[in-house]
């Protein structure tokens, strides 16, 4: 998988993928990701990449020239299966469009920033536009490291172990059990003791269980999916 | 405002706060971000901080007492509103909890890591359980870098222009319209005529039925609330 990020602020995005399981995937070799800085895209001699508003307000737009022509070099260099484009007003991310998006070979994330891109960009270049959530966020850029980090951890190899994600919550509909780990009493606070009875089967029951009561408690909305 | 933030990978969140926004409000005393590197605060010398789960699994599981030591030494110092573990089954974070946590002095943020933190820190520490989502990352860190993007941008000083938080989308339950720089014409794609029209009074009107008609289009939910 191929993924290229459009930024005005690819310093950002640095840390990200210099740790953690991003970091060990990229250099697996099981994903490559580059960030493009918009202004190399600039056509004026102020590196230009924003403008103020048709008709008048606050805050800045990022205009359609660099942007175009830094997706038209990557288009003409290869195929894309999407060009998203992150945005509060975008259809927001969940597992399943996570999963889903593991599945393609190249996609371009397109990070909004300042009041975001001037709405030919969003009529004419992307198929799909994306939010993590129902807040304001000062730029896409994060939220384009949080989209990579939720596809990448489930390309094959990424995760030493293959289970682990399939336990993870929302993977079935269900928030995932308690879980603790020694020692198995702490201040007097203790685990709870199937946990330690050594009966799997049993222990397998509980989990469900509490899987279950705690997806009803905390977030009834995803038994009804 | 001061937070600070519990991790295994501080070194992830290290340009987060090194570029834009929230550079610029580190700089003017606007907000204080520490991050506290757990390993620190480990008690074994291998420097442990995760163990295997009770009752068997894949994943491992971050251990009580260095998260304990390391909030009861922050507590030492100073109170504290909020102690925020930050997990897929929280509750969802949305523009309210933002302009909520906005308004508070100190904040510790816990980073979820590996499967998560020892059900105990959640039973005995946490005040608050904040998820930025429906997926699951690799670590809580960028979920924490997205929470102190959406309320440190929300803090007085902060925006250039403070007006420009009140027109973004889901401060009044709507999407932001559309918006347009210049060239009003591009490869031919022109910009709605309202916008250059000079017409001040019909623009806000144009801009609140688009706001309205892509709320209804895209969020319906939206407009339940």
């Amino acid at each position: 998988m191929r993924i290229d990020i459009i930024t005005v602020l690819p310093e950002l995005l640095k840390s990200p993928f210099e740790a953690s399981i991003l970091k060990r995937a990229i250099e697996k070799g099981l994903v490559k990701v580059h960030t493009h800085n918009l202004r190399d895209f600039a056509t004026n001699k102020y590196k230009q990449i924003d403008d103020y508003q048709f008709g008048g307000g606050a805050g800045m737009v990022m205009m359609i020239e660099p942007i175009d022509k830094c997706i038209s070099k990557l288009k003409a260099e290869r195929d894309y299966d999407e060009i998203i484009y992150m945005t509060p007003d975008g259809t927001t991310l969940n597992q399943g469009v996570a999963n889903e998006l593991s599945l393609k070979e190249n996609i371009i994330i397109l990070c909004g920033h300042y009041k975001g891109v001037d709405q030919r960009v969003r009529d004419q270049f992307v198929t799909r536009e994306i939010s993590v959530g129902d807040f304001v966020l000062s730029g896409g850029e994060l939220a384009a490291a949080i989209v990579c980090d939720a596809v990448i951890r489930l390309l094959p190899g990424v995760l030493g172990d293959e289970t682990s994600a399939l336990t993870d919550s929302f993977q079935d509909n269900l928030l995932a059990p308690p879980i603790y780990t020694r020692p198995a009493d702490y201040r007097g606070w203790k685990v709870p003791e199937i946990l330690t009875s050594g009966n799997t089967p049993k222990i397998e029951e509980w989990r469900e269980e509490q899987a279950y009561k705690r997806t009803k408690d905390l977030r009834p909305d995803l038994l009804d999916e």
